[in-house]
């Protein structure tokens, strides 16, 4: 029980956020009026139980605004690492997000098959996610772009989608990462002819028509000396955001009540943090290393 | 047609957005591979034709975010004014939006019957409105607070109602004009027993219990000299958005071939603009002033 | 409050159906088990309120099926006539149905706006009025086929939508009302090619290719001196089914306390019956006619 | 390829099933009109992929229906064995139900995870299950009821649940089977204390209300001299439809070339039936005797 000074304001946070607000029982009971009827035209849109759900959220007219924002081509990096910032963000402010993967300009997010957050409903999960991305990439954009101003505020749509059993989640994961594969290698290919082989984006687009992905691996090594190999982990894997516990070692001032002075102490502390990996996800290899992410009581 | 520098630019914008994304047909058919199946599992969630479509995004835990940048209570016309702001990037920013009104820390969007964005589907609806409306929060939050530091970027959620008629339309936003209403009495009255009277909140919300909205007029009045009806409009209606034909003259520099030097000439113009009104939206006053705002195929 | 032998009987319906059934809050209270949770996997399937729900309802297989049970082509009035009849037990037994409207094999059923049976559970609205639709066509069949034997129970099919607007609906008649038509005007100069004329039916649907409502008329007139618009109005129109407050009068036999003998009297009775119509509604008339069918509050 | 009198039929039938329909890619081209926009009201009922699809149906009113067929309490082998036979009929003539469960007067049908049936539309599901069960009722009623006539069409409402997992599904067999357990004892003990002892239904339910499933065994032992265990399973478990393969030898007839006269030749037929069993299904037995109910390539 919540006494003196914090009950009182307890009391007074129930009584308004200072832009009108005032939530509780007794706003109900008092609102029932002959306009409360049009709340029976809500639609009740829980998940079904026991289904991974997945928030995925894209950036709106990105092309425009990575453009105006003058994005490094092919791979901005620090477009991509502000992006995982917000996700980070995301999976910290949320509940129950085990699991969250990004490229290009798309972030999914994976709720756990058991989580009860917001008793399931879809339309919770979705804006929760978007809102929070969306704030804190105008937040922490100054972080990543330093000079480069940010010229407007960006927007960015979601969906949900539920997969039943874990094969089907693999098989969702597995299909962004080979989506970036796929995207990423075309992008290299086509930014090297246009910024070092002179052609036009038109001219570049003609060459690529009907390549294979031998093919593209083959121009990048022969004309630009590159193997794709070895392009960076973030380009061609995207990013996963996983939890994992970290042993922090902190250092602590601590006066014992026998001694006259303050001593350091070092205090060990197992903390849960999100921590981005860029590794293959398709194969088994990634499912083996971290099981806690498909088990269900974690 | 595009020709020249713009085709080579538009081809180059379907060839990637500086993150590593691609869109297009293309795309799409080099990923149909093993684990597209799990593209079957997205469900269609188009909303019902020729319903008004509603998305009420509210701010989330906007307690303890008004306690940490101190918010004027019970009303803080930075925030509020903040709010309309974003609401304001929400109607021009997305398409079909009617009528929007806002009270405290929620905003309800009126998409119009006939709407046929994004094939009326209720998700992209509802992210769109709260990621917009999260990233104009921060970009404007400096235009409203200015020394006040934004600490955290904050969270909304919003939810999708449909309305069959004009009239549950009508009646659902008076439902929310009537929230403001009994909400903003309360706050008033509560806010000045603690604020002038010295009552710790409790003894403000015990004072209060059970009082009907005649009470509290009396208290206000009686012991605060407050006629509540002159209270500000903004606090006592909230803020309603609509679109309006506005009528700018522009001073405009021209320069006739014939004569040597420019002049310059006066030039109408006509703008459609959101423009905040904080009348009364329970009456047919307003609905017959502005009959556009329900008319099918405005 | 029930007495004696009836209060009796409802508690002993209460304790079992007879094929092992027992309802009301006792059963669920024991029920409670560690299996219980699979009822949270139900979904709300609530209809939109403030809409018109419209059951349509199909045969399944009915090419075969009438084959089998040799209808007459292009129309057979017992099947007509026994579609109608199902109708009529289905506008009966279920509630707020307000119009119902049939053709060929199939029927559809309009639920009032305001109608709150059964919480307006689409999946409700669609059970009882297939199933009720299908032991209703068992049952009746020989009403109507005499000699004709059933020979095996046949199947239908359902669906749901909802219509916001009184003009929706109507044109949702209307489009089923099109249908029959232009179905009928084919059907009949096809099984007139074949049966009068000797073609194979391959002949006579490459006859019919590509023509237009005036020719098959033209066929119809020259060839066979049918005049269309006098064939039977139920094979062009379709079945309309509505509510009618009938008149009766009954004859009673009364036996008054100071006279010696019954006396028969002519009793004056008003009742509501589902009446069958085979008049046009897609144009304004019949809804002037009978604006009791839209009306919100009947 | 389709030839002579069989193909002429497969156009005629195409043409009209003689109540007037015509189905075909050609009835829709000409069907377009401005009465067409009211198909886009129709929304997608999709069940999610790779999840279980059960439906549930319930006999409507079966209290009613019970009494005034006079059915045996607490338990009519007819009836039970009506419903038995309908939903064999359902699963017979129905794609892709992998076992179906029943008691009292409701069955469920669980259709296979991966099945296409009708693109897994839910309401294709729903009211095909309860109309070819509704008319198949009244068709085979009088093989089990004889003399009892049918007084009218009885009416059954149906709801469909997916689930995702196989343990879900088992959870939900288990609870339906937990159920015909709880209210089988209940109504056999009250039913003894009715018909035997000679109390009113009322006093027969004062009598068992707060009883534990212990009390009710003791009471059917002591005073009626009753093992419940022994009461027929049926009754205590329910009935399991599932497919089995049974190989059945056939007489038949044959005349070899060579030979003068027909000869009886035993030929041995594989047929896949479906097969009632009245069984535990809670345990772990029945899963392990029977895996290719579960089995997702069956």
């Amino acid at each position: 029980m919540l006494r003196g000074w914090r009950a009182a304001w307890a009391v007074a946070a129930r009584s308004g956020c200072g832009v009108g607000c005032m939530r509780g029982r007794w706003r109900f009971s008092m609102a029932k009026s002959k306009f409360e009827y049009v709340r029976d035209f809500e639609t009740d849109d829980t998940c079904l139980p026991n289904c991974w759900v997945v928030v995925r959220l894209d950036g709106r007219n990105f092309h425009r605004f990575s453009e105006q924002h003058e994005f490094k081509k092919p791979n901005d990096d620090r477009a991509l690492h502000l992006m995982t910032k917000c996700a980070q963000m995301v999976m910290q402010e949320l509940e129950d997000i085990a699991i969250a993967y990004g490229q290009s300009d798309e972030y999914s997010f994976v709720f756990r098959k058991k989580s009860r957050w917001f008793k399931r409903r879809a339309s919770k999960f979705m804006t929760h996610v978007v809102s929070q991305f969306a704030s804190s990439y105008v937040f922490y954009w100054k972080d990543f772009f330093k000079d480069q101003e940010l010229l407007y505020p960006p927007g960015f749509d979601g969906r949900i989608v539920l997969y039943p059993s874990d094969q089907n989640l693999k098989d969702y994961l597995s299909w962004r990462q080979a989506d970036c594969h796929i995207n990423n290698l075309y992008n290299t290919v086509f930014w090297m002819l246009v910024q070092r082989s002179g052609l036009t984006p038109m001219q570049a687009q003609d060459r690529l028509r009907g390549t294979l992905a031998g093919d593209k691996n083959e121009i990048l090594f022969s004309e630009f000396n590159i193997n794709y190999n070895n392009e960076p982990l973030m380009y061609r894997k995207g990013t996963v955001l996983i939890w994992q516990k970290i042993n922090e070692v902190i250092t602590k001032k601590v006066k014992l009540p026998k001694e006259a002075e303050e001593k350091e102490v070092e205090v060990n502390r197992a903390r849960t943090k999100v921590v981005p990996l860029h590794c293959d996800i398709i194969g088994d290899q990634f499912w083996e290393e971290y099981p806690e992410i498909l088990a269900e009581d974690s």
